[in-house]
């Protein structure tokens, strides 16, 4: 389950969906009730699903769900039990339908459920500074420590040992143990995620989380922001220096080092035992492998096997950058 | 007007200004009172302006002002209505006496006008989280959402429909309707301008702000300067994602969409519909055109035609950085 | 003196630093107190000292230590009156002792010891704002703002004439006069500095300072960490603007001014009258001479000399780069 924090509205009529796209379509047994939105595998008879590109074509011909979000084209794929219903854009049309069902994954408005943890359960539990507020739905182990102005937001656990600075402002994130995060962090809140439309951009959800795994330590100023489809997830004692900026569903793996105004761009996969200087950067979508060395500076356009070490912009290996570079 | 926020301390005798800049000058009425400075075409006879270089020579010409903060060299060109006060340096001498007219806006310390918004006509109109703090002379629309921690300093107008969220501070900014502003964003402080002087370098006066159109989102953790003389402009549905710098003086167009870590030096302007990616930067006092993509990392040290697609270190055109990084 | 504000748990008895470190000897007086421990040089009879590089040697042939950890091959170097505690990684166990006598130069959890500056010394004296915290061991000169939210946390000296805006975290910082601390900045917390360990990093103790001398200014959002060994420092007259990061025991000259989202990674030096252009980096270790400049966007990885100009990513003389770019 990936997403935990985000309550779903289903089940929802089928005739309210069309209705909110705008289609028209005759065949449909409208008082049907959906019960998510999911994709083409992981979804069951109850629900609906996507599919916007023919690579998925293989996947699209056995989906259980009962209705597709698809395009003339690609409908044809899809088996007897799935009834299309086709859109101009589907992955506009999904994030449409996925705001119905999670209304509250879109607009990371401030949390009004926040009290002062003075007056929750955590009074006598936690150690914490002053001005701490804590919202709705969150859960915090043994022998953890809250800095002064943190703002634990709703849909928040966090595990033992772990010791949380001044300044935070946490929400939808899952922090495991022995985790430290110092100041002025943002963490869990929504991705930079939306279709870009004349005067008014269409934001998608973000029903994603922020995993941050054990014995992690999170530096001054980071901002982490959670998953759209899947999580954000920090690996297993990975530490982060100041000022790092971590974009939605990007995945690190365990004992990664990365230092100081580090950006990673959506949903890049780091490796284990990385190492990567300041001020790297690493675009979207790529694939960084195993005991990798990226050079402080660097900026990576291309997937990186294991085992490498890489500098420059764009990154090449680390021994041809200093070649070129004597 | 490009400076609605900063209360003007003229009318100033010319005698105080003659002193205050250490000026021997005999054929000068000393009573003759001073309104404003401003440049060199948009004073009235009731102004001071400042004429710093050869360029200027033919608005020089027609200036209205009676008087001018100008150079031995230079003095010659202007009309006889106009007194030359010869000086130094212009710029400095400018700066000084903008800060006669403007002390305001010089030193940006703490605004120690705030109350918490309990006690303020907003109490009621505005959906607020804890610990707000609310300044003179702000005012906010309707349906607008503020929160923990954030504080909106003096001289701010918030339009309708804006959400901003939590440990922002927010001074000398007009915010139009529909914006949201993430949070941890310092929005209309004084831009990083000054004359540097060995032992104490001197400020120069921003008497400009920060303007932020219909439907624009700022990610967490920018930081927005205000103008020195004229406006820093953020465009209609420009999107800034996270961790954001631009510096004074910079106009962004619309529908413009800014990436992690990207940072605008001072009085550059970028076109409508543009693309810059993760942590890119763009010198100062640059003109980026109209359906620009700038790759991530980038570094742009020249103008960008419109409709031009670029990357690199300095950028140049995307198929020939690509080329040559093969 | 480098580490005045963490206190010296010293005297501390030999036998209970070898059981710590798991050593066996046997040719010790185990009711031996030793008080301190330092490097080779400065170190005195009542001391424990380190020794892990043969670059050291001639110093290590002159210690005043009784004791110093080192490994078997380097012991031999030592004079008789020191007597060698040979563990398997000098600077693990260095890292080890000295938590023994500075325990709370570790964890930078956050500080317990903060009240509302309402019930401080400092009400009256200082210009404060709203939920103004100062810690233990806190002292503000003449003329001083403080501005709301913002947090002095234990072992800070403020001198007189300073300007501190709101929502800064400030510790284990000394600030000379006339400095300006703009919002939002982390200032003396520890470096990115731990001994990378599968599964469990160590992290090692931090008991410098930052120390900002006269006339500074420091812009928003900086992260400016404290030292390790030695402390961090930013002279006289040094202008930093927004979102800068300076790891520990970076030392900066004085008249020096750098742009926005600048990085110097640890203890790199940088000297008089430099010019640091935005998005800049600065590896680790480096020494930048007196009036260098360095163009925005560079990555400078090797030490560069006085009066030179540099740009590029490795960034080089700024003619080649210019013409290298045409």
């Amino acid at each position: 389950m990936h997403h935990p924090f985000f309550k779903n509205q289903g089940p929802i009529k089928v005739s309210e969906i069309v209705t909110y796209l705008n289609i028209n379509i005759n065949t449909i047994n409208e008082d049907k009730k959906i019960y998510d939105i999911k994709d083409l595998t992981s979804c069951t008879k109850n629900d609906i699903t996507f599919f916007h590109s023919k690579k998925y074509k293989d996947v699209a011909k056995k989906t259980k769900a009962s209705f597709c979000l698809t395009t003339e084209v690609l409908k044809t794929e899809l088996p007897n039990t799935c009834l299309p219903l086709v859109v101009k854009n589907v992955l506009v049309s999904t994030s449409k339908v996925t705001s119905i069902f999670y209304p509250e994954s879109i607009n990371d408005n401030f949390d009004e459920t926040v009290t002062q943890i003075d007056d929750t359960i955590f009074k006598d539990k936690v150690s914490f500074g002053k001005n701490v507020l804590i919202g709705e739905n969150v859960s915090i182990g043994n022998d953890c420590k809250i800095g002064h102005n943190t703002i634990i937001e709703k849909n928040v656990v966090i595990g033992d040992n772990c010791s949380i600075g001044a300044n935070n402002i946490i929400r939808n994130t899952l922090v495991k143990n022995n985790v430290r995060i110092l100041d002025n962090c943002i963490i869990g809140k929504h991705g930079f995620g939306f279709f870009p439309i004349e005067n008014r951009n269409l934001r998608y959800p973000h029903i994603g989380i922020v995993l941050i795994e054990d014995n992690c330590e999170i530096g001054c100023g980071a901002t982490i922001d959670r998953g759209s489809m899947s999580n954000t997830i920090i690996g297993k004692n990975t530490y982060l220096d100041n000022q790092i900026h971590i974009a939605h569903n990007v995945k690190i793996g365990e004992n990664t080092i990365i230092a100081g105004q580090v950006g990673i761009a959506g949903s890049s996969t780091i490796g284990n035992n990385v190492k990567i200087g300041g001020q790297a950067g690493i675009s979207g979508h790529l694939k960084i492998g195993n005991n990798v060395e990226i050079g402080g500076g660097s900026g990576v356009i291309r997937d990186i096997p294991d085992n490498t070490k890489v500098m420059g912009y764009p990154a090449k290996n680390i021994r041809e950058f200093l070649r070129d570079n004597k």
